[in-house]
This record gives structure tokens, C-alpha cells and sequence, in this order.
């Protein structure tokens, strides 16, 4: 759905299921003038957790920008324990992109980048190589180069923390940085922190899955995109995708097909992402229409 | 979604966009003490069209089964002009099923229904031939053999729409059925006529669309349910897949893959009809999650 | 590919890769007035093997059935030391059937058997329950009742055995039979037993994969079918697909629609294995087109 | 398959129906001292037709590279009446690419061509508009400027064809090209010229077939890559893909998930199209794997 033009807000809600949530929340946007354009909501009836999306046009709506919040969590948000976060359309994000060396990734987005595909600003992309430079440089970002040893690794990454925030990033893309991340790095960007992995999740977890696919003799292969959490290509699956494969495909050409799932794979999670379409709860995302 | 355990209502509508609909609606069924269970909308910004599903628990509703369909309409559905239907989970539909020579969509149908899969009966099969009859044997399912003739059509149809109207079916699905309904049988029936369709539609409508793909060297073939209207295999997709195939493939062997794809997506059309998540608008469908 | 009409012979082959292969085994063909009607090679170039399987028509082939065998071993086979298997499109496998108590495979099965999609018989259904005979007596198919506990496990797989050595089984299903095989049985039978489990494997192996799944949040489930080794779930796979799901599948609709999947990819690896289409190589299938 | 390390020759062969031929053509190889690395046949049965595709390494091969063709002539092609072409793996070809506005489809080619993911030069980008101009500039390609009017089209297109002519030009890729093409134009790239066309033909061929699928309310989207002939969008389909769409996706949301498949679709074709694994016969193609 689309209707692009007017400035809209979204806010992303959870809190346990009770009757009258949606009536209430709804009730609270029509009562204030905001023309709802989009509501998706879920119920986890095991778990008794309500969740929702709704976005609304600005224009008319009663409430300037900065006091729905404050309003809607006297209102609304305090009566049903909610957790929420609010979003504007106005707001373009500051997306950083890690790197290695495969390129096929980093061509995707910036190319949609600059096709003006996404509302973001990439205001940086970091690398543990210099072999990407080049991308960077035909596309007017500033690259910077932290090679990663054991030793300096997490040194490298308070300088990199330091850059992205001084950058003022609201999400890092890992676009195959073949590098673990530590702690440090990841709870700075709770689930703010975008990888794709070149393996169909949990299947493949680590290391060279195209691989241990191939060994395995699977006859399909996939992608998966994620959060980036603590443990190692375990956090909430975002997206995944796959395509048929066969004995006839050795190692090199599972790692050619393989380029263009994890490209699309990936960059439809940062769509996504930058929608605001994705709630995270239990280790699992919540994808709204 | 599910919590098949209690008796729930469903309520489908459609009406003019404007402003505090599902407020109101979402309002009804709290007040009264309903428990939404799943809610599905979508709104067609072009034409400013508002479409909704609604299913919520009926114990401890405060309103009676029969009555709650007036007092909706007084309350809600007269001042947002709405059209609605109502259906009862408790309510286990008649479906009668045409078909011809082929066997695999019966059965996969006859598999599911006695394998307890869909909340439905079965009164009768209805076949232009004799075949298949051993199948219905086997299941236990009435059948009724009608010979069409062009010179006899339109009187069988009439024996046909009589029988159906006295078993009180509620929908009739047309598995591999290879006569074109008339008009009349059509228009007794809106959008309760399901076919399946060997081709991706609109590619290939009419007779022996996998001959019509062979020739024209497609890489992938299709099967599309739809509701049936007067025009042919021009209804209502309600659902489509496809499956790739290559050069190898003769047209026995797109005979062979389509089966598979037609049986599960008649199957998958009439699982979302029983389950009331199909709403027509403008020859197309609305299907709710 | 097909021309069914006349009665073919299949080779499958496999070797040390070296040059004039090929061209030594089709001039075999050729030169005893053998009409190739399918070839297809593969070279793994890793392990430098090679694998060829080719089918063509016995009318007017210079060598009876009965001798081709032979004369292949000493002219060709000695040669080159291949491993081969000969088959000839005459015979009519005999298949059968293991399942507990989830009908959706075997009735996908039955179906297709009845409507003469294969060319095999089934003389026997074995069930650890009673649940499915009702199922195999629609058919007219024996059915007989092997209650399992981890007592009499072994014995009962022993008088399994003995019947489907007396029934001259060529090759067995598990159509979603919840016991695991002892070596004693799958030994009788290499390469021989096609197992579905309904994950993409390597995820998900073991028990309640659709459970594992819900729990990590994966947003494709899968179907794997396999032969079976003493290795659980480890065996050569033969045909795997997938489906996409979403937050709001629960564990009983991720059942649901891993039905579906599960019966197709299991059919279609009967179907290959009748059409001698798979080699199996270091735990992994070559299948020819 | 892959063993990318020594130059290899292809010869893609299409003749009437005989017995031996695999025979002859492989023992060709094998006899010169040739290690054949890939090798994949069909048959048309319908029309009597063989096909071939052979891959075989070069180093050690007893025929010069430009004496192979005219031997293999003499000793095998005119027995068969074969129609057959020959290639090496040692010349990079040159490929120009057609554009008009939408930068998807370029973004993803020279992605790959910088990252070398292909084995070929792009000496030219040619275009109706000035657009894309700073995505040439970015990538170092030389651009053309043609502005196309329904008067000057056919001049324009001479001196487009000038300058293929004079780049030494091998194939064309129209990379979302908003111009028909004259014949003029077309039969100077017989089979060299591969178009996207952003359905799932032969639905909607023709302008506008996003908005035409919308309309239709299908549940897939489709691209299609073909050669073109003179007849528009009904030539020759290399390869297709497909995407799952809802009622929720207005025709901006098509627009926007059809992208992601033109590039891909339109990306493998260019691929398979460089590895010499396409023929086309009768409007169809043979896609070798």
C-alpha cells in the first residue's frame, strides 16, 4: 500500500492482549483528525501479546509532532503496559554499511541508493579492507579503512562505535563484513545491527555454508537476513529466500547463485527496516504487511 | 492464525473510506463483550474503497447469533454504507464438486475431506462422465452422471442446479471440470464457483493452455483459481503458483508437473473460501490474512 | 522427456573419470542398433568421478535383455570399472508403504497409484497403528498392524522384513512413519528406503521440526525427502522445497501448510527413484533430468 | 559445473535425429586428444530434431583453434547436416547495453561487470534520454545520447548500428529500453539482441504491463528475458521468474517488486547467453544446464 505523498507518522506497539486495544488506539488517531492509511496488528495467542502498526497522515492531525508521544502515552500507552515507539515519514535515517571484500551486496544498495529506492542517507561505509574503496569512491560515500587483527580488534571497534555516532547512524548494515562483531558494538545498535548470512537459517550457521551445503548435498541453498545479536547468526530472521540447486552446481557456482539471493534477501530487510514494518519479540520479528 | 477451540464469528465488509470505521467496528464487538481473534483490513486508495475482516469469540457475547447481523446494521453498517456478510464457525458448509476424467484434484480434495482437514461436507459429485465414479465409490460420495451435449447442456444444467439447490449447497468447486458453465448455472451461484485453471491467467485461457506454453517455449508454467463468471477464466484469481520447467519438459510432462500445481492451488482457493478470507471487489479478490 | 510407447532400457554408470567415456558407451548403443532416447553425464571434477545415466529403445537392439548385462560388463564396464545398474522399463517395481497415523502422504500417494500416474504396485501398507487402514481398505491395499514399543521393536522389524522379502519389495516409503528404522532393516534395503521429514534439512532434524521452526522464527519452512541411512535424517537427499510463512503462522498452521509441501516432495522423489533418475555418491544424489 | 583455470571450446550443434551421433561427435573430441568438461544433449522428439552442447579443454587438443571448425565440418557436420557454432572460452565478447530511465537493471549489470562476476566488455551504453548518463560516468563507460522521435527513429537507429558495427559489437542488452526496435536494427543481431520485459510472458505483453496485472488482480508478477524478433515481446524466452503478490500491492508496489526481478531474470540470461548454453530453436530455446 502507498499513498506517498503527505507527511505520515507509524507507531509500532506491544503490550499483553486485551480486549478493546485496536477500538482504543484507532478511536485515538480518528478523535485527533489523522486519517489512518495503513493498521496491520498480530496476536501471539500463546504467549497473550498484542501488536500492532499504525500509520496515519499528519496533515489536520491535532497533535503537533512532538506531543504525541507525551499524549498518546497518558491516553493510551500507560492503561495497557505498551511498549511503543513512534516514526515519521519526515525523518530520513543515517544508515553506515560494513564491508569486506565481495561487492555484490555493496552494488546493490548503492545502487538502489542512488535510484533513490530508499529515504536514508548513507553517510559511511567501513571496511577491514581496503578493496572496496574503489565501490565507495564511484559513488561519492566516504570509506574508511580498520584492519582487524585478533589484537586490535576491539579497538578497532570503539573507533568504529565513535565514528557511527558521531555520524549520528541510526542502523548499520552488514553488507558480508566477515567479521564478528563483539558485544560492545552490537548493544550500542540493539537490534538496529542488519546482517545477511549465505545459508537458509538455522541451517549453516558460521563459516563457509556454501560449503558445507554443497557437502551436504542439499537441493536448495538460501539467504537469510537478521538482527544481529549476541550469539553468532542466531538473532530475528527478518528474511530469507532460496533457490533450486543441483549436483551440477560445485562450490563456485553455489557461491554465484548464492550472490544474487543474499543481495535481495538483504536489501529487502533493510526496506523494511526503514519502513518500519519490523517488530522484534522472543528472538522472532513480527513483519507487518 | 488459530484457536480453533470456541465458536467464533466472522464478519466481511466493504464500504466507502472515511474516517473512525474500524474504531467503530472494533468498538461494537468489545462493548458487547467479544473477543477479536483476528483483524484484517485494506484500504483501495484509488478508489477510496474500506474493506474488513473481523473474527472474534462468541462466548460471552451479549448479543444472540441471529440478532447480531440487525443490530450491526443498525449500529454500524447503515451509516458507513456498508455491504456485509456474517458467518458462524459453527456453521459447517454443503460444497459439491463437478469434475471429468481427470482424478488427481478429486482426490487431493477427498484426501483432505476425509483426512478432517476443511469443515465441510460433501453431498454429491456431479461428473459429464462415468469415470471417476469409482473414485467417489471409494469415499463414500454420491455421484450423479449428466452426458453433456451442446443439444443437451442447458437442460442438464438445469437437473444440476435443481439437485443443488435441494442438497443445499452452499459452493461448488470445479475440479478439472472441462464444460464451460452456462449463465444460468453461473449467476446461481456468485462467487461461490471455484475453478482451477492449468495456466498462469491471464497467459493462456481457453483449452489446452499446456500445448499453447509448449509452443510458446515458456520457462515456467502456472494454475490459477478464480470464481467463475460469464466470461471465461476471467474471474477472480483467488490464487496462483508456478513451477519452473525447461526445454526437456514435452507436453506430457507439463501435464505431469501441472497436476501437482493444480490440486494444491484449487485446494489452497477452497481452504480460503471455507475460512472466509476471500472478498471480491472489482473482479478482484481481497484476500485476508 | 518422454515417448512411453516402446519398452527402453535404463543404465546408470559410474566411474574414475578419464577421457571417451561417452563415446565408448554410446557406440555400444548405437552399434547393437540401440536408439538413444536420453543421456545425461555429470564429472565430478573435485574427486574426478564420473556418472552417466542413458535410456534407449530395446526394439531392435542387437543383445537380448537378458545378455545386455553381460556383454556391457566385458566390453565397457571391465574397462573403465564402473559400477552400474541396469533396468529395464518393463518391470513393475513393487513399493511399500510404512506410515503412523498422518494420512495426507499416503493418500497423495494412493491417489496417484489409482490414477495410473506410476507404474509400480503396492502390495502391502505396514502401520505402527491402526488409525490408516480405513485409508488402505478404500484402496483394496493389504494393510497390516505392527504395534511397536521399544521391546519388541527389533522383533517386530523383523517380521516387517520378512514380508517384504516374501511380497519381493523392491523399494520402501515411509509416508510420514514415526518410528526409527534399526540398521537390521535399512541394511536389507540400501538406498532403497525414501523417508519425508518435513523440514529443509540439515535444520530441523529429529523430532517436531515445526515446533523448532515456530521457535526460531524462520520465515520459510521446508520439506526434505531422503534416503534413508543409519544416520537420522542424514541420509542422501533427493528433492527438498519450501514455502513461505510468516509471524502469523502458529505450530498448527506451519503443520498445515507443511502438508502440502510434504507429500509433493515426497512424491517427486518416488517418482525420480522410478524413473532411475538417482545416483547416489558420497551421501549425495546425482539426479539426472 | 565449473573449472574456470584452462581455455576451453564450446560447439553447440543442432541436426535431424540419428543414431550415433553423441557417439561421433564425442569420439571427435577424445580422438584429438580433447577432455570433454561438459556435455548436455536433447532430443525433440515431436520433430526429430538433436541438440548438443559440448565443453572440452583446449590444452593438449590436437587441432588448432582455427583449424577445428573446418575439420569438424569435413569429418562430422556435413554427415549429419548439422547447423553448429563454435566458441572459446579465451575471447571476452563485447556487449552494449540500452537504456532509457529506470537505472535498475544497468546498476545491477555493471555491478557485476565491475566485479567481475562476467567475461565481457561493455564498450558502449547507448540511450533515448540523458538520464543514466551519470551512472555511465560512474562505471567509465562511454555514453551515447539518441533522442528518439517517431521521425528521426530509423536515422537514429542507422547510426546507432554504426557504431555497434565499429565497437565490433557481439551482443546487445536492452537493459529496461523504452524504444521498439526496427528490423533494421533486429535482423542485424539475430539472437544477439536480449530484452527484459517486466511480465511473465506471454501475459501482458506490450506498455504498461504492471498496470495491466493490477487490473487483472492476478497473485504473481512475473519478468521475462527473451531475444527479440520482430514480432514484440514473442521472442525467443531465455529465462522467467515470478514473485507471490497480495490485493495489498497498489501498481507503485508492483513497480517497485517487479525491479528486483527484471535485474535478476534479466542478469541470468545475459549470463547464460556468455556461457554459450543457449540455442534457439523454433521461437523456443535450449537452455543446456
Amino acid at each position: 500500500m502507498s499513498k506517498p505523498s503527505s507527511p505520515q507518522a507509524v507507531i509500532l506497539i506491544s503490550c499483553p492482549d486485551q480486549s478493546g486495544i485496536i477500538s482504543r488506539v484507532t478511536d485515538f488517531i480518528s478523535r485527533n483528525g489523522g486519517n489512518i492509511m495503513d493498521l496491520d496488528e498480530h496476536v501471539d495467542f500463546n504467549d497473550h501479546v498484542f501488536f500492532m502498526r499504525v500509520a496515519w497522515e499528519l496533515e489536520g492531525f491535532g497533535i503537533s509532532d512532538d506531543q504525541i508521544g507525551t499524549v498518546f502515552q497518558q491516553e493510551i500507552a500507560d492503561r495497557y503496559q505498551m511498549d511503543w515507539s513512534l516514526h515519521f515519514s519526515s525523518h530520513r535515517p543515517n544508515m553506515a554499511i560494513f564491508v569486506s571484500k565481495s561487492a555484490h551486496c555493496l552494488y546493490d544498495i548503492l545502487g538502489r541508493y542512488q535510484a533513490g529506492e530508499w529515504t536514508v542517507n548513507i553517510p559511511i561505509i567501513i571496511s577491514n579492507h581496503q578493496r572496496l574503496k574503489e565501490v565507495a569512491d564511484r559513488f561519492d560515500i566516504p570509506f574508511k579503512h580498520f584492519p582487524v587483527t585478533p589484537e586490535n580488534k576491539l579497538e578497532q571497534e570503539i573507533q568504529q562505535l565513535a565514528i557511527l555516532q558521531e555520524l549520528e547512524v541510526d542502523f548499520v548494515v552488514l553488507a558480508r563484513y566477515m567479521q564478528i562483531l563483539t558485544p560492545n558494538l552490537i548493544n550500542a545498535f540493539p537490534y538496529q545491527i542488519i546482517n545477511i548470512h549465505h545459508s537458509f537459517l538455522p541451517a549453516f550457521p558460521g563459516a563457509r555454508p556454501y560449503h558445507s551445503a554443497h557437502a551436504r548435498g542439499v537441493k536448495i541453498i538460501g539467504a537469510s537476513s537478521h538482527y544481529v545479536t549476541e550469539e553468532l547468526d542466531a538473532g530475528p530472521i527478518i528474511d530469507q529466500d532460496v533457490v533450486q540447486i543441483s549436483h551440477k552446481d560445485d562450490v563456485p557456482q553455489l557461491i554465484h547463485k548464492g550472490k544474487d539471493l543474499e543481495k535481495i534477501v538483504l536489501s529487502r530487510a533493510v526496506y523494511k527496516h526503514l519502513q518500519r514494518k519490523v517488530l522484534v519479540y522472543q528472538n522472532r520479528t513480527i513483519i507487518f504487511d
